[in-house]
């Protein structure tokens, strides 16, 4: 079986591997502290006695799912701690799959790179429904697409890689769609700590059997390294994800899990404010230096990333090469996120020199 | 789709639950400390740039790949770094049957209880193949069970549950079995640094395309918690079973990565000596006070573990949870492990109560 394995890992590396100064705007890693209280875990886990070194429940430590079903609002039974977001995905993607009610998975196009190729691991088909020009996925058109084949909606908002937030009727809608078709919305949230738009809506809000919410800690606490996220799963599909949770990984790193605990616990709105304004003040200096730039570009409403266009300049590998070699600036090529971006390019926000590669981009274009 | 989940949580918990002082002899959790150095690699990690905090290489820490490689003696492009020995067998179980060569795996009888559940949810079906009362295989039987619907031998030295060692005569053999059939074999040695015979080898020992070889810093460095551990494949194996790794985990936790690499590099042989030491002084023990109590036993090579059989007491759950009621001792059902040891009991030796655990089971079925 042979999978697509995303082009992330390449282009990081060739960016490395450059022969001059490349700005990095490839992976969506925080360039940000994490929580202070988070590093205090891990200095405070350093002294603990030996029997904090061995297993932690396999769902994730309990402290830990009892902080996440309280802040979200549902029962501690239907959270399970996974590897990161990456893991989530993959549990409910299963999971909807193995409900045998059907192979197709619907995803969005643009898509976000790794949901086709675990699509095709797990044995399921891809299609798309098309996004419009500023990300918004129109309903009737998900609608229109579904049917008695359907294991699967993805949805992701904030999107990656189009910066939308879907609207509250949106969402609303789309766990409507899971329910008509007895199949499941998969809603990966996982950048919900960054709605700049101020209208994110959490699938959690519209209670339904047909619905799997995954999140992570990798990006609100800027830690994509320690693999701590979460699936919220419907009473009724929780036990078998459990199992395979505990087939797969048999748990999750708990030095990991307790750092996490510690941050959620200590570290005020403030830290998450300070990182949207961070956020907020560098899509404002790029999208300028775009407009300078005579770029096209969509302005995020959410999420790390700002899809451009450059005039007979299309988002292929061989130009995201072209341009890490020439302008000093690397970004992943449209045509990872599906057919419907060919043309763009997508640029990573989390890098302190966001004006240096649009200035870059600037001159390397005009 | 059903999996089996193991029963190691359900008894745990019913231990934990107990009205009374129990021994836990159930999971395979070290109570003995980690290695000083693995502290240290936590505290270190606490004060690290924030650029440390995020995505290690999806394979796992270079410096860390490269120090299993040289210390293995393979190239460093055949090891994966995985989320503990449960995702190094769940990708090389994956990965036979991806050669769609067959559906079949062939495990042993007793089994490790997870083998099993990891087959079904990939798709394959067991078969069994019966060690002998000591636990030994003999390859004879391995061949007369391969067939071309055999994608893979699951073996395991020292093994669990039994103790047993496979002498290098097995092991040679069973690479061969597989090369004859077009398999695999997975060797799942995770116990190597355990064993108190002075003969195990591994699978890496024979250069072969047709075997995987699974390992994990669980037990020798006794962080069960900590989800370390890897795989080594045939180099033509090793791209699919990293896409899959790619797109179940993204990556394993990276402080838990760095932690295991300063343990690796700064400890020395006396630590791993002292445990095994340990380990053979509790099996000694242990064994004395079943002779005492009538017992029949055998006595483990390597690896954790003891099983038992106490006349009329055959090891079922109803009886395990009897004897943490009525003996204040909590050890696993033989009928866990497959049906060869329906009648026995299965006790870990990683607790300092050995001593009181076998007293009381002999004063109970005296």
């Amino acid at each position: 079986m042979e999978y697509e394995t995303p082009l992330f890992f390449h282009v990081m590396e060739y960016a490395a591997q450059a022969d001059r100064d490349v700005v990095d705007m490839v992976s969506g890693n925080p360039d940000w502290e994490p929580p202070e209280a988070l590093r205090d875990g891990l200095r405070e886990y350093a002294d603990f006695d030996p029997d904090r070194f061995q297993y932690p429940p396999s769902a994730g430590l309990r402290e830990l799912r009892e902080e996440i079903a309280a802040r979200r609002g549902v029962d501690v039974e239907q959270v399970v701690i996974t590897n990161g977001a990456g893991e989530a995905n993959y549990l409910a993607m299963a999971r909807a799959l193995e409900r045998d009610r059907g192979r197709e998975i619907l995803l969005t196009d643009p898509v976000y790179s790794y949901y086709p190729g675990k699509t095709t691991m797990l044995g399921g088909t891809q299609s798309y429904v098309a996004a419009d020009e500023e990300g918004q996925l129109d309903p009737a058109d998900v609608r229109a697409a579904a049917s008695e084949e359907t294991a699967a909606i993805v949805a992701n908002s904030p999107n990656n890689p189009t910066g939308a937030v879907y609207p509250e009727e949106t969402i609303r809608e789309l766990v409507a769609i899971a329910e008509e078709y007895d199949a499941i919305l998969v809603s990966d949230e996982v950048y919900d700590h960054y709605d700049l738009s101020g209208r994110f809506t959490s699938a959690l809000r519209f209670d339904s059997d047909h619905r799997i919410v995954t999140n992570a800690f990798s990006k609100s606490l800027a830690i994509t390294g320690f693999r701590v996220g979460y699936a919220v799963f419907p009473p009724h599909l929780v036990e078998n994800a459990r199992s395979r949770h505990m087939l797969v990984n048999v748990a999750g790193s708990r030095p990991a899990q307790y750092a996490v605990l510690r941050a959620l616990r200590e570290t005020g709105p403030d830290y998450y404010e300070r990182n949207r304004a961070l956020l907020a003040d560098r899509v404002e200096t790029f999208t300028d230096a775009l407009d300078a730039a005579g770029a096209e570009y969509t302005t995020p409403q959410g999420a790390f990333y700002v899809m451009a266009r450059f005039d007979g300049y299309p988002g292929t590998l061989e130009n995201v090469e072209k341009l890490v070699d020439e302008a000093g600036v690397a970004g992943m090529p449209g045509e990872a996120f599906g057919d419907s971006r060919r043309d763009w390019l997508r640029f990573a926000l989390v890098t302190p020199r966001v004006e240096e590669a649009a200035d870059r981009l600037a001159s390397y274009f005009e």
